[in-house]
């Protein structure tokens, strides 16, 4: 029989909100014959003002036994800007080897975008995700004084820009239009360009049946607004996918919609499925968050491990849902909730 | 007697034929007793292949001795990415320390916006033009290899960020809103994205009446399509501003209407001033393209140098050039130069 076998981090925030819906959601769409085991961690702000503690080496030995990680959202402005980010978020995205960060966009019927026209919009970032300048590495010297000099370097591999170019060029082949680009800014950035520009021309021979282009990140941000429907898959760097993705979202539908899955392929480590949104600290606790982007990320999560159709019964639920919304009240994050799981029950 | 002597670059593509357009402008705003020399130089695509050379220390002697640059487009398809780019546009911006890069974006009346609802829209970006990842610092050990790594390394000092940062304060404080945003990374770039927010909070206190906010770019992205209203001035990183500006000329009438003064306050070397849009080789030579970007960077090179009501002139005649276009028939290039041209002359 099956079973899976959940790590579950409601973190901050709204976190603890829109991860308790996802569970109620996940549970409904499970067929009878999969056993659903979830253990819950207690992550993010609280435990790192009790214990000064964001992610130890115990907690990641743990983490590592599950098939996979549901997270609700980490971060609080009474921790220092970095700490909780660098390390909680990033630590477990490289420490697991998150390579592929995949951002799918979809302007679902019904649902408001802030361009004119309702574009169709149906796209999926593959950001990279350990590479590139999230990589910690630099420093400051002489800080708090008049010459204070601080560095941020990004460091780029051949081995990391190959896999998740490949992954990305996989997708766009299975995608019906085939259609790839590479964004980043390889006329400035020469060398990390360069190398990401070439690798993208030599791995595109394996697959020419997918039809390519290139896009510095700053035009790329103009084509989202202007031509949103010339997207197919995007592969990029991992601070232009963050950027990126944002805008992305914000386009179709904003971020009460975006799911995000912080994939490691190989399944040496359990993959990691969040919403794009954070844990909003100004609506915490009132029961106004949307779920939706956490109940999305379920369906990612599903789909990770082999769950195809129970992904796709819960992207149809979502989908009608949010065409329902239209001219309704607004309904509280567990109404949402208690909808989507009847929906995908039924 | 006044005089301005000005060097002009028209470059590549589209180049020549804006420039040529604002330069009509710019000698009919100027009143009789203002002498303007120009002297023309070639650079760009043709220059490199002909001679191998983008920028030479002698060049920049003779720019040297000019008040102001004119420039319109550099880059072209048959040069390698990154050669014009690094070789000549990064070489003057760094070479004559032009530290403000300012680009200002305003939705006009009756000018197109990818937005729905017509958002009112005028902010203006102080982008940092002389450090950051644009320093070209950075380098590929074993190309073409498996192993090959390459890194890009940001720099960012306390003497650069302080004097765009106050700079950006003076420009926050002349304007009815009095509103600053800074846009960084700091939870995740921590380094560089401490030094720039302590320096922000810092300088602030020499302007109590300016009411500031600090965004993360990405979520910058969403506001900035969301909520663009919300912005008076931002100030933030040479590659942030990069990206954000294209897609804050996206929102407010797209490229063919973004201007740009890449600025030394100190006066030290001349300031240069071109449209943001590039040499758009696809419709070079055919008088398609819109002069409007580069009229408009006659007038903030006028405003550089004292001219204010000449300026605002300019100005004034490009807002009622684009109101009156809705419509009509496109003009050519040159249609559209000569109406300006006429407009500020009455
Ligand atoms: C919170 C932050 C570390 C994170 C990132 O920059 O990756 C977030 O913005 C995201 O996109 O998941
Ligand atoms: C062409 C390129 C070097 C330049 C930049 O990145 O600054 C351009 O995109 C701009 O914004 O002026």
């Amino acid at each position: 029989s099956r079973s899976i076998n959940l790590a579950v981090i409601p973190g901050d925030g709204i976190g603890q909100e829109v991860v308790a819906q996802g569970l109620k959601v996940l549970s409904a769409v499970l067929p009878q014959d999969v056993k659903l085991e979830t253990k819950e961690y207690d992550f993010g702000a609280r435990r790192y003002h009790a214990t000064g503690e964001t992610l130890t080496d115990a907690d990641l030995e743990q983490l590592k036994r599950h098939d996979a990680i549901l997270l609700g959202a980490i971060g609080d402005p009474s921790v220092p800007s970095g700490v909780l980010e660098r390390g909680f978020l990033l630590k477990l995205r490289f420490a697991f080897d998150h390579h592929v960060n995949l951002r799918p966009s979809k302007l679902l019927p019904g649902v408001e975008t802030p361009l004119a026209g309702q574009p169709e919009i149906d796209f999926v970032v593959v950001r990279e995700g350990t590479e590139g300048p999230y990589t910690g590495n630099g420093g400051t010297i002489r800080p708090g004084t008049p010459h204070a000099v601080a560095t941020e370097v990004s460091l780029n591999t051949a081995f990391g820009i190959e896999r998740v170019v490949r992954d990305a060029y996989a997708r766009a082949q299975a995608r019906p239009r085939k259609k790839l680009a590479l964004v980043h800014k390889n006329n400035v950035l020469v060398h990390a360009g360069h190398l990401w520009t070439d690798i993208f021309h030599r791995v595109g021979k394996e697959f020419p049946e997918v039809t390519t282009e290139y896009m510095h990140v700053d035009a790329a941000t103009i084509y989202l607004v202007t031509q949103p429907e010339r997207f197919g898959v995007i592969v990029t760097d991992n601070l232009f996918g963050d950027i990126i993705t944002d805008l992305a979202a914000a386009i179709s539908g904003g971020i009460g919609v975006a799911a995000s899955g912080n994939i490691n392929p190989s399944g040496d480590f359990p993959s990691m499925f969040e919403p794009v949104h954070g844990s909003a600290p100004d609506i915490a606790g009132q029961g106004k968050a949307d779920p939706s982007a956490t109940v999305l990320s379920v369906a990612l999560l599903l789909r990770h491990l082999g769950y195809e159709a129970e992904a796709v019964r819960i992207e149809d639920a979502v989908s009608v849902d949010l065409a329902e919304r239209v001219g309704k009240p607004a309904r509280s994050t567990e109404e949402i909730g208690d909808a989507l799981a009847v929906r995908v029950a039924s």
